[in-house]
């Protein structure tokens, strides 16, 4: 009998090891190693040409596959700075210049128009290892906005800078100026005369593809474990009062922290601004201790989406970890690392 | 002796209660428990008039008081909003418009100049029940910025204008516009030009009151329980390149969220932005489970005060508790509740 009662016991304390709260101790421990046995990627770089109702019965066979190949140039640009020991922030330029180039993305040449006929272009830039950031809005004259973007980063005290004091600082930084029709595409513009017609009543649809979110972004990890990320944009069709979007909004449109990740993002801009997008993924991975996917895919498909807000990011964490979350029909996006490369438009 | 063992093994079933985890229930219980018997005030407004090198050798006794007077007649004209059962969103207009009207505070009349010589302003709103946003950066014939950025806010369908577009959407939407001279005061002028001379290396320093922050800022909780909070500025004197520091950045300057709390922040902007500032102290409470008091303290008193940025925020949270740190050497500050009011300008 005595025996028994000591095997009682023995069970019983046995029973105290196990209590919940140990078992959550074990959990967080396998947790740990899991976290431990996370591959870090070499280098990882992550990119979007916007998203929107990007559907494939309105995008022609050639035109996807022009995209497609704009999409893999940048990723290859930005692989080889990567490759060869180049920064993140170096990465992130090359590759945004690719896409600002092109007329396919609403960035750069290709950019939309506002309703007085311009093209008033906006980008942000920031340093995920310092917090150091840049941002212009509403430029009209520099051929590549995210270099004037990371000009104000590196060559300016201040975080944002406006339209023509933006564009006199990035002429007095050596940018590229060019003549304002530089930007101007027939398509764009035939877009932009469209939204007025609609507007007006005359016409009631129109090619969405044209008419939606065409943001440009980029998010790099380097070999030294730098983290950088950009955004570019010519904003809204039809856009008035010198509105500003969430692409040159810090915390919004882009941000980068070494310890947590690096994000750009595209869509209804407002909503990325109330909602503070870009830095809420990166305080839920700081506060709430979810990993980078997770946060990214809550913010997106959850919080915004309850919100009515449409749109998507991209980015990666310190580890190299991409994702690329979107609530809408399709998001021109693409990553690349040292053993893996894909370029994606429609959702599945 | 069977009944020792049976005693020995109730003692260990019942230490298999006391486990952590369950203290931890228990804690959470009591924690609970305090949350529930936090008083929540009928209606909470507190304000600030800028951080900075304030000392109270730089402030004439007469100066200190006139101060003081300003800022206890903006609590009044805020509380009587409240009192009456009106919105937060109202209290805050009205409280920062006395601050806007009067020269001690740049912000409205007696905003600093640019490096041009010219006020440029700043202003932005947020409704903490919506999320809904309004911003303008850089306006100079709004009598009023911050019923500009209501005015955004509520007939817009963007979060942030610029310059001339925000300019003309103001008007139209039949605010009081000015001649811009409306915001010229000797003092700043001054400023300007001493700033200038200092650049030139002339004089080596300059009465830092005159130089330092001076933005204005309020967040309210009215009788229904809705918070929302508002921030105007010049920003700083001698600026360049149409700089556009924190104040219109929603999350950086400005942040309001019935969950959570509501801020208006005040410092060097540059900062404010790459910090996220007001969103990182609704993101703690959010995702860290942190009381608004705590969050706050340890954004300003911690993360920004390492990074080197200097200023501080007043808001509240949806139970009106009023938190107002900074890390400066002071600020213009003060707070009303139906039972409590305060007006303070230094540290102790």
């Amino acid at each position: 009998m005595k025996n028994f009662y000591l095997l009682l016991i023995t069970v019983c304390l046995f029973a105290c090891q196990q209590t919940p709260d140990n078992k959550a101790a074990t959990a967080e421990n396998e947790n740990k190693e899991m976290k431990t046995v996370t591959e870090k990627a070499e280098y990882a770089l992550v990119i979007h040409g916007g998203a929107g109702t990007i559907r494939k019965q309105d995008l022609s066979e050639e035109k996807e596959a022009s995209i497609r190949a704009k999409l893999d140039e940048a990723l290859t640009v930005g692989e080889n700075v990567l490759k060869a020991g180049g920064t993140a922030i170096d990465a992130v330029e090359a590759t945004i210049i690719v896409l600002e180039n092109s007329p396919h993305f609403n960035a750069g040449k290709g950019a939309v128009f506002t309703n007085e006929g311009k093209n008033e272009l906006d980008a942000s830039f920031m340093d995920g290892k310092t917090q150091n950031s840049g941002a212009v809005a509403g430029i009209t004259n520099v051929k590549n906005p995210i270099r004037a973007a990371r000009a104000v980063l590196e060559k300016s005290e201040h975080v944002m800078l406006a339209r023509e004091g933006a564009e006199q600082f990035a002429k007095e930084q050596g940018l590229e100026i060019v003549d304002p029709s530089y930007f101007h595409t027939d398509r764009r513009w035939n877009s932009l005369e469209k939204a007025k017609q609609r507007e007006m009543g005359s016409i009631l649809s129109e090619n969405p593809i044209d008419n939606k979110f065409g943001t440009v972004g980029c998010a790099a990890l380097d070999k030294a474990g730098n983290l950088a990320a950009g955004t570019s944009t010519g904003g809204m069709t039809n856009k008035r009062y010198a509105r500003i979007g969430d692409s040159p909004v810090i915390g919004a449109g882009t941000y980068a922290n070494n310890n947590t990740c690096a994000i750009s993002s595209t869509g209804h801009g407002e909503y990325f601004i109330r909602y503070v997008v870009a830095y809420d993924i990166s305080a839920m991975m700081e506060y709430g201790n979810k990993d980078f996917g997770t946060a990214a895919d809550y913010v997106i498909n959850d919080k915004l989406k309850k919100a009515g807000g449409t749109g998507g990011i991209i980015g990666l964490d310190k580890y190299g970890n991409v994702a690329m979350p979107f609530n809408t029909e399709g998001m021109y996006r693409g990553y690349v690392k040292p053993d893996k490369r894909e370029v994606l438009i429609y959702k599945d």
